[in-house]
């Protein structure tokens, strides 16, 4: 998906979105004076009138025609290049039911939405109370994304070659790779966007954001990657109080405050914390960290409770489009959809992706090890000549690593989505996590092999607190100044001319302005930062103890800057409702267990407990085995504490024991 | 429950249980010709009559009358010391329902079982074949032991201080205290019985024992036990052979066969196998580990699949007896029952019962150190003086530890057992669990604390496969003759006048019979025998490779031993229905994982491995590294393995997600 630049096709469009053009509806529940326009989908400037026309049919026509059964709206005429989507009352009842989502039930309490029994769910009438803007946007891009052509057709204003639909193909892939859809998204919804703005970076909400109205306008990932930024900066004020009294309250502490004192008395004050200060924060950093995730899991299963996604049947609903498979009944739901047998699928994760994931891995070694030998090689060449060439010989191995590197991240990048997709996933989230999981590890060794390398192979603890200090203390500015600064400076100033067109109000004009922003880049890099600055306080802190301070201001700035950007920067994405963070939350709790035996190996490798060894004469193969004892002592109170911490709250488990027991009672009653 | 003496009372007795004298019966569908018996309550020999009456009425009342809605005989006569009891079809069915049991439905598949639509499912006329002899018996005492006082009253012809019945007091466990029920007891079939014998132990079927039927007559938790011991036995043979490979087959191994060449030559060879065998041994076990119990998951869900209780609503059912609390209205299913706060249930685990664990732990390794110290200090002593007092003084260390680990052991088991009690768990299976971990930490911890010592702290390699082998032999040697011949020899030699009596083949007699055998010990010790032995393999194979042939040869000759066991020589044991073998399977699972830790020390200890490295000149710092390294991988590794293979085969999933799907379908139909 790109940023158009269709100004000119634009310019031809009327003024106002008529109300009289939606498609007219026969079922009188679904009959409604204001249709609300949902999702956008852009044509290609080229589009043939007859094509937009098949397309319209075909989105309107009801499921037993193999249709989508949802309303449309053509633009300003039949030549316009977009068509504007809403959906009717009984598609969208029908789809919250096939979603598993729960809502309202009218004793209160929340219940799987089920069509069958609607009157007594509460707002059943007044969809834009039942569903929230986002789930109508996901249900109505659901619905377009599962229109299958229902035998061997031509595409009518197509060219013969891409035009020709085979039986069962998607229809909405297949028209994208036929160029005649460029792009579809939800449209924004500018006074509650404007409303929600202000309740929520305007006031600067860092410690209370306004997460139900988010989780309502921008859906269930967005909500929750919000909810977890803010539970984190709540669980970080802990470390940071302890890094806080470490660093310059306690005698032998300050490790910071020395180094300042220049050059001489450093090296004699490197050794930063005393030894004592040094294990009580590797050992609380190291449970801290378990029960911050352990009480996130208690959080987010509390927030998917309120939220109604505590049920989802993704895996009973139609498989995400791309599957692939030989044609048959799901023995499951016994419908007719492609079948792909579950152990091929195990069997391509674990016999090709995971080994092709271990090379990669294994490359960003090699790269870094090919990167210090030459650096070392060209070194002692320039030490020995001392030439102009040499010098600038010298820049060689740096730029030739970041050469090497951005190569192979692209190429990596292009791998891990292609394996994914031939792994062949049946539910989308089943996808996005695998292909997260590959992209994320690799992110993850990419960003931690310079510090693995400084504290386990050169194991130079000074040089690995330099290199934290700056990597957490720039890193925080660059990303500030990327992320909001440029894109505001940007938004107000060079954007400006839109800004004014769009102030006479009309509806079409609005809709071009959307078109106009670029399509928000997914939470992918939001995560992955907020990974990586954990590892950096979960793995090393203890080498750095205000680590957790920095990652706190950091957090304050970051939630008011993101809610900025996703407001304003950029065209609303679609937004599945979800029950958790999925594979986010697992890579939280692996680091968790990964900085026990980070933590161990530094504390052994500071210089006070190495200085604490020659004094006491133990040898250093002992003091290695007492840090090896201790990890795994550490690893099972770990393992403990996360069992001993129950996953959901109990006033949650006891709604779920419920809705489970209603169900089984119920079951128990209907047969027959 | 003890072995009653109680000869004088059955002389009085009748010979025959007649059918009239069973409990009749006013439902149409519950009137049956014969009417099975099913369960004993041998009451005390001085019960009133008076008793006797109002404890058959109880139990014969319906359930709205505060009854257990069951069939009694009052055995010979009002005065005998016996209620047989039985169940009639109505009771039977309500309460297979009640335990979420699976039945075959008309379609052939497996579904929960529903009163409402007893008619669709297969054999329901017939309660001998629709439910198993264990179900059924398992069923009556789970009717008897949910009998509660409706009000405060008195118990008719018991004294007044223990014959006061609280309101809501369960009556079965006040009257055991109360000394007026002294046993309650499932009766066998002897015919079946014999059958199920002739085609299980008499034919020696040990690499397929007839699982169906010991599971229908002995019941779920004994056929999971013989299911597992099986398929432990068919994974055994991997290891076995690779064993005698790596023992007689290889250049550098058979450390047995040359150990008995004689001591001068045991010194230079006792190294045992090459570096590159023991590689081998060391991490073959520790793979097969994971991928046997990871295949046994698979196994045991179909076995759960087939036997119908993979969906168990013991949650949803009404407490265990000896549960309390504040009486209240249960959230969940809204019945009044005791209600006890789940927080207060893992506080009590976590800070009392876990530490307390911890200590005596502590205390076993503390008595091992005191009696390491204790004959150090004798026998320096014995050598400075050598009189014959400190030759006797020489065996004071053995006999004060094992003094020491018996009394420890036995307070331990008390302190156990109480603990659970008070950790109040609302479900048999949690309580069970809860307990057999305890008493198994400990059991496991005083078994291995002595190889532990030798391969850790003293590092003695060819004192731990002395050690071993002889602990493996000996253990084999000694278990067989008590659990297997000792008894053997009783029941054939010692009882053998009672069974001539018996020959008369009158019912009561055959009762009778059944008082006089002892009660069956549980599974514990089975259970607990397999898990250490399993423990020599995966902790120590690496240094005496026969461990797993040894092991074969014992399942071989357990199998038919306990079958013969369970079948002759014990009281039938009630057996409840279970999905799969609870705690033990952790258990096991667990110890795969310490076998890393443990071989990949071992390996590093190993005088070859030691050996290597001095002539490599690898320090003996850096081969610890690169030990915990291969450590870490692994266990990886076997993390990969475990989550790469799914722990219940396709088939089975699919059934699941079928019968999910549709009770989805159905709930969203049935709502209303």
């Amino acid at each position: 998906m790109m940023l158009m630049g269709d100004k000119g096709s634009v310019q031809t469009q009327t003024k106002v979105l008529s109300q009289g053009c939606w498609t007219q509806v026969s079922c009188p529940c679904c009959v409604s004076k204001q249709v609300e326009p949902l999702v956008l989908i852009q044509l290609s400037d080229s589009i043939q009138p007859v094509t937009k026309r098949w397309l319209i049919s075909l989105i309107e026509a009801s499921k037993r025609h193999g249709g989508a059964a949802l309303l449309t709206h053509p633009g300003e005429d039949e030549c316009g290049n977009v068509i504007v989507v809403s959906a009717p009352r009984c598609t969208l009842l029908r789809a919250t039911e096939d979603l598993g989502l729960c809502k309202k039930y009218r004793n209160e309490e929340m219940a799987s939405f089920s069509y069958h029994d609607r009157d007594n769910f509460t707002n059943v009438d007044d969809m834009q109370k039942f569903l929230t803007l986002a789930e109508r946007q996901y249900i109505v891009k659901n619905e377009l994304d599962s229109l299958q052509a229902q035998k061997k057709q031509r595409i009518p204003g197509v060219p013969e070659a891409p035009g020709v639909l085979e039986a069962w193909e998607n229809i909405c892939q297949k028209l994208v790779r036929a160029g005649v859809i460029k792009n579809i998204f939800p449209l924004h919804d500018q006074k509650r966007l404007n409303d929600l703005g202000r309740r929520w970076y305007s006031k600067k909400q860092i410690w209370r954001q306004p997460l139900d109205a988010i989780q309502s306008y921008f859906g269930g990932t967005m909500a929750f990657y919000f909810s977890f930024l803010q539970f984190y900066t709540w669980a970080l004020v802990p470390p940071a109080f302890l890094g806080l009294v470490l660093t310059f309250l306690l005698p032998g502490g300050g490790g910071v405050v020395k180094e300042q004192a220049g050059e001489g008395v450093m090296e004699e004050e490197d050794y930063g914390l005393s030894v004592s200060g040094h294990m009580v924060q590797a050992v609380f950093s190291m449970l801290w960290s378990t029960v911050f995730i352990e009480f996130w899991k208690r959080r987010s299963s509390s927030l998917s409770h309120r939220w109604g996604t505590r049920h989802l049947t993704e895996r009973f609903a139609e498989p995400r489009p791309g599957f692939y498979g030989t044609l048959g009944i799901n023995p499951v739901t016994g419908r007719l959809e492609p079948l792909f047998p579950e152990w091929q699928r195990q069997l391509r994760v674990g016999l090709v992706s995971l080994p092709l994931v271990g090379l990669f891995l294994g490359l960003v070694v090699l790269g870094m090890t090919g990167f210090y030998h030459g650096e070392a090689l060209v070194q002692g060449f320039h030490q020995d000549s001392g030439s102009l060439f040499s010098g600038v010989l010298l820049y060689m191995p740096s730029i030739a690593h970041t050469v090497y590197t951005t190569i192979l991240k692209n190429v990596y990048h292009a791998v891990a989505m292609q394996l994914t997709k031939w792994e062949n996933h049946r539910e989308e989230s089943s996808f996005q996590n695998h292909h997260i999981t590959k992209v994320l590890l690799f992110t993850f060794f990419n960003n931690f092999a310079v510090l693995f390398h400084i504290a386990f192979y050169k194991q130079d603890l000074p040089l690995l607190r330099k290199k934290l200090a700056s990597l957490l203390i720039l890193n925080q500015l660059v990303n500030q100044c990327t992320e909001v600064v440029v894109p505001f400076i940007v938004d107000r100033f060079l954007s400006a001319p839109h800004k004014k067109e769009q102030e006479d109000d009309l509806e079409m004009d609005k809709l071009r302005a959307q078109r106009r922003l670029p399509p928000f880049p997914g939470l992918f890099a939001e995560y992955i930062e907020l990974l990586v600055k954990f590892g950096y306080l979960s793995l090393f802190s203890c080498v750095y103890p205000l680590t957790a301070v920095l990652l706190l201001l950091n957090n304050v700035t970051e939630i008011p800057g993101d809610a900025y950007k996703i407001c304003k920067l950029f065209r609303k994405p679609f937004s599945a409702p979800v029950s958790n963070m999925g594979v986010w939350q697992t890579a939280f709790e692996v680091l968790g267990f990964v900085s026990v035996m980070s933590n161990c190996w530094l504390l052994l490798l500071s210089p006070r407990v190495q200085e604490f060894c020659l004094e006491g004469g133990i040898s250093g193969k002992n003091i290695l085995l007492v840090a090896i004892l201790v990890e795994h002592v550490l690893i099972l109170v770990k393992m403990i504490l996360a069992f001993m911490i129950p996953d959901e709250p109990d006033w949650v488990r006891i709604k779920r024991e419920q809705i489970e027991f209603n169900s089984m009672q119920a079951l128990g009653k209907q047969k027959l």
